[in-house]
């Protein structure tokens, strides 16, 4: 895919370095990474310079996972929906924006911006090597950049575009208690031990309630307050409970109100328990009573909270009623990784320019959005080159992105070539700010 | 190993029929199980005739699992002890029955009773095909057995042989909470949805306490009265707090005191969490909220628990404090496998001969035992063939029976040849009952 890539920069003239971010170990074999291709289109100072980030990487596919067609063969199905492994994460939209410069090409219209490109092949797997590339490069390779614009989430629902201008950060918990020097028979050893399995159980019971109230004091202290300007843009959104319940497959939704249930995805913090690594996790009858096992938890976290303060809260709570249980067994509390929360400013003139060219292309004002999830690398641009950061979606919120049957629809992609363009147009419009 | 058997059967001119229990599906291959030796050594009506158990199949070993030595050759150490996978259990004991037999036809000694001889070769795969076969036959090889005697357990030290008269039962649990259709994306949908397995692990926490309470009401209600008599049979028992701090290799015991231990093992009820499946279970970082988990646990059961009433009590407890949740989760209760308490008397002639045979070989009375964990068949032939059914191991406690380096100590290998032979004599010389 880089070299692909690499032949299109040279066929529509972007000038390019291909960054090597080093290697990886896979299965005992060192691999190469593929490299972080940077490319630069347009150099007048007279323009604006916008930063696009993408990835070609793309989740695993097996036709043998339920898809319809191949998957590493991008099919129009009668409906319209261009289905492939990648079509909408993100393949589609990287070629979106070639296919952009392209246009301008063919068509003889003087390119409104300066573009520089980032376009890497390790985003499935934690971008592994682009922070380091970021922070050594923001002085040089992006210097001069005026604000970032991203193309790799969606829209919310099917029918109306948006902006994202906010995602949750996340602090991950390995939880371990220990006990005995081995793995021990139930049987046996029974009712004569303390087990580290009922301790574990006991202390994630106090996390978090069925309904979702995280129980670890001071973890909703930092929450920004709800705002009037930020309640209003809720009004406009487009999305309904059924939605959410098509998502999850089932009913099981807490909230029946749409504002409530988007706030409670964008704007506060939620606990997930994730597994336990030690235990008997495979099917079946096994008797044994473990001798270590870890519980692994995450906090979905916003502004203004911090990921050291989480931290010790969850340190400290966890400590304390470990204590209560009057335990032998030890208790390791470690945090494994964390990102912080990321908000943008919707008013800031990358998003206006955004909005505008959704109107134009769409006849109707985006939807002004957050997402629960974390794309660390938009914070790490904004904070290294201390720029704007654009969420602008391409492809449906039914896309299938990292499921089988990946779509981007063709009227989304099509359509998604304007708005990029006429967004760097819009850009290109905005007075010297 | 079946036919190695044999084999010794026809030196020994043991009479056999080898029974075949049926086939077992592995990896998707159809294999025949292997067989069932029945063996009948003595036909005289003026002799009492004793039923000896045991199994010629073991544990897997590989030699980088720790393995001194390779598993699958005895080798003896410098220290006399016989290394090698089933030296223990069960090769060992089954050949020490063999032996004995072979010691008297050497010595020209007429053997004291008629012996009938069942070992199968699936014991540790849960005796798969047995209680059919015991049940069929009850009323045909099996007719005219006395009483029965299994070699297949271990003293409770490593000092003092001991006669056992009680296991304990077990009833597993298989709770299943679910929710959503697919598993999902903890920053798209926490704090949206009820997580099955925040309710999986609430429901779990509520089982037993840390220091291994039972919280379930009715579980303790039928659990047999310590009578003087068993409170007097702990007094002489050799047992350290520090045998059991070796075994757990760890200083992780909930009692100080060694009856309390003892009892805590053998004759209260205990309940273990043994896992979760469907969860995030491998090492590493996973953001998953899975939609599906199955928590499995167990309750290791006495007399005179009742299974059925176990499970009741299990079911309508965790309905009712799932119910308090308030969760839109199903809940799904399953008995996985079930095994009744089984205590013998140790007062019964069968015992009696054991005990004496023990102090002829021994110079000391044994110790009278009972075991935490479950070896069905020993109910299975004291329901079917209504016999009593005395445990009479040959082993030590340390000789690590499903672990690696197992052994038999040469001493204990000699003097259990002598305890097997012996006990055979003091059964014959029981006034008739």
């Amino acid at each position: 895919m880089g070299d692909w890539l690499i032949e299109l920069f040279k066929q529509l003239n972007i000038s390019y370095e291909a960054a090597e971010p080093g290697t990886h170990v896979l299965d005992g074999k060192t691999l190469k990474l593929p490299p972080i291709l940077l490319g630069t289109y347009g150099n007048d100072p007279n323009k604006k310079t916008i930063l696009v980030y993408g990835h070609y990487d793309v989740q695993p596919a097996l036709i043998e996972d339920g898809w319809r067609s191949d998957p590493w063969k991008l099919t129009e199905d009668s409906t319209g929906r261009l289905v492939g492994r990648g079509s909408s994460d993100d393949k589609g939209p990287i070629i979106g924006w070639l296919n952009a410069i392209e246009a301008h090409q063919k068509a003889g219209i003087e390119f409104p911006v300066n573009l520089k490109i980032c376009f890497e092949g390790m985003e499935e797997n934690e971008s592994e090597g682009l922070d380091d590339l970021i922070l050594r490069e923001a002085n040089r390779y992006f210097k001069g950049v005026d604000a970032v614009c991203i193309s790799d989430n969606y829209w919310l629902g099917v029918t109306k575009p948006c902006l994202t201008y906010g995602l949750r950060g996340i602090s991950y918990f390995k939880v371990t208690v220990s006990g005995p020097g081995r793995d021990l028979h139930s049987g046996v050893f029974g009712g004569t031990v303390y087990e580290p399995m009922t301790d574990l159980i006991i202390l994630f019971s106090k996390l978090v309630t069925s309904d979702g109230k995280i129980l670890i004091p001071g973890i909703n202290d930092d929450v920004a307050e709800l705002t009037d300007e930020e309640k209003e843009t809720y009004k406009a959104i487009e999305f309904k409970i059924q939605e959410l319940q098509s998502a999850i497959e089932s009913q099981t939704n807490l909230f029946d109100n749409e504002t409530q249930t988007l706030q409670a995805r964008w704007r506060y913090p939620s606990l997930s328990i994730h597994g336990i690594e030690g235990a008997f996790s495979a099917p079946g009858v096994k008797t044994v009573l473990p001798c270590k096992v870890s519980g692994k938890f995450s906090i979905r976290s916003v502004p203004n909270m911090d990921p050291d303060k989480v931290t010790a809260c969850v340190e400290k709570y966890l400590k304390e009623e470990f204590a209560k249980l009057g335990s032998k067994n030890k208790l390791n509390i470690e945090s494994l990784h964390g990102a912080k929360a990321w908000v943008s400013s919707p008013n800031h003139w990358n998003f206006v320019a955004a909005a505008k060219a959704v109107e134009k292309v769409f006849k109707c004002k985006p939807d002004l959005t957050r997402e629960g999830g974390s794309i660390p690398v938009t914070l790490t641009f904004q904070d290294a080159l201390n720029k704007n950061v654009l969420l602008l979606p391409m492809g449906r919120g039914d896309d299938g992105a990292h499921s089988t049957n990946e779509k981007l629809d063709r009227s989304n992609y099509i359509q998604g070539i304007k708005l990029l363009g006429t967004y760097l147009h819009e850009v290109a419009a905005v007075k010297s700010t």
